[in-house]
């Protein structure tokens, strides 16, 4: 099942994508894709619906961010092992944890401005995972059973701000808007095998990025795994984990986003953002 | 006007103190001590409202974190200059910032659970600011229309996980229940000069810090509007705005958090928590 918010920017409504493209409202059904409408009890309770019962909604509508309202956007840095090498960073032993502020999310296809005087702004194909479930010390076995889906993420970082004050990633990873996630969260049960997604990224026509999700060096199970051993994840949190090589700070000489740039990117089976540098 | 949330962990309601220090229910006011509910528009409501109207709630009862539904946990390090010192980090240029996860929220009396092995757990007494209205490239000037009011807060640490991969700090800075925060939000028309409180943190008797806002490298609205020129921040979006010295980290040698210790922190006109560690 594809899950999805459409509407203007702050007035998105949940939907569905029907088998035919087609884009099915679910309004009266859940309130947003978002949290507690996120476990397996509710999804199931969706997926039982009959599409063509379901209110057919103009497809010229824009399609927003995935999810609404998540409560934490954890990210996985160094998470391929050629990635951590072009940046000039070892091999991690155990996850990279940082942070986004929730501020950086924006829909699939929506113009992202650089912000003011950035020249060092960067790509990141990231694989998206939704929690369904709240999640605390669960094993790898076990940790799928909270995970509610996948989307296709960009995690956009300015690079001079990530390096900043005492190496602390947060600030430069947390411009408005430099989070595009979407179009559509997939359910787990659609998506299959998730440890072999191909992943691209590709800027202004050249493909920057050409990755997939089977080099990943710490599974999605055992990084929900990993960090629900110290903290609880709630339904509702967002993982992006990590990109392949091929980020504009691994080029040389490097190469960053500029303004009229289109960046497109894309993940088998969830779909794909084409957004605009302003 | 003290702001709090009472009642059992997970079932919180609004409240307020009143003049005799009897906890006065803010339910069919507000729903929660959260988000649009703490604009300058609401909080001018609210203290127009006669408190001894308000339904008296039994003192006994557990005051909860005393924000809901926190959007983003931003954290400011290194932001007093003998802090940056002790812990062997120069003083920072731009204010160095960081995320908690919000599973780190807990109450301003509760116990505090070690994360499985820690013997490194440190307390971090900090100055906590509440947005109220979204705010986006404010100058310093504007900052304080966007600050709806302050609160003690604790910004424990579990130091071995916060020197791990790639040196990001966000995993050590998340385990469950390390962020008390509370007793109550103070409204900053009631707490005045923000820039000269004495801040303190005891350890089972020992006074282990013993600091003043004063003394801070940036000032809150400094922080606001440094953040808000990338970041957009938003209606109830936390800033804990850096620890002064005394971390068991900068002791020598070092001493840090055991089960049986009580936690107390305070800070002049925002209340004191007690917490045991367990």
């Amino acid at each position: 099942m594809k899950l999805l918010r459409y509407g203007p920017v702050g007035q998105e409504k949940p939907g569905m994508l029907d088998a035919d493209g087609n884009i099915r409202s679910l309004v009266g059904k859940i309130d947003d894709v978002s949290g507690a409408n996120l476990s397996a009890a509710k999804i199931a309770e969706l997926q039982a619906l009959d599409p063509s019962s379901l209110e057919l909604v103009d497809g010229s509508v824009r399609v927003g961010s995935c999810l609404g309202d998540i409560t934490n956007l954890i990210c996985i840095g160094l998470n391929f092992a050629d990635h951590a090498a072009e940046t000039g960073n070892p091999i991690p032993k155990t996850p990279v944890m940082f942070a986004k502020h929730t501020s950086t999310v924006t829909g699939p296809n929506d113009d992202i401005p650089l912000i003011n005087g950035s020249d060092r702004s960067d790509w990141e194909v990231e694989l998206g995972v939704v929690i369904g479930e709240n999640c605390t010390k669960v094993s790898e076995e076990d940790a799928m059973d909270y995970v509610a889906g996948f989307f296709t993420a960009n995690d956009v970082s300015e690079r001079r701000l990530q390096k900043g004050e005492a190496g602390q990633w947060y600030h430069g990873k947390s411009p408005d808007n430099y989070a595009p996630i979407g179009p559509w969260v997939v359910t787990k049960d659609e998506v299959g095998d998730f440890n072999n997604l191909g992943m691209q990224c590709v800027i202004s026509g050249t493909t920057r990025q050409n990755g997939n999700s089977k080099t990943m060096i710490f599974t999605v199970p055992q990084l929900v795994s990993y960090i629900s051993q110290s903290t609880t994840l709630k339904a509702g949190d967002a993982i992006l984990t990590g990109t392949p090589p091929g980020v504009g700070v691994g080029h040389d000489p490097m190469v960053f986003l500029k303004s009229g740039d289109e960046m497109v990117t894309a993940i088998d089976k969830l779909g794909e953002q084409r957004n605009k540098i302003v």
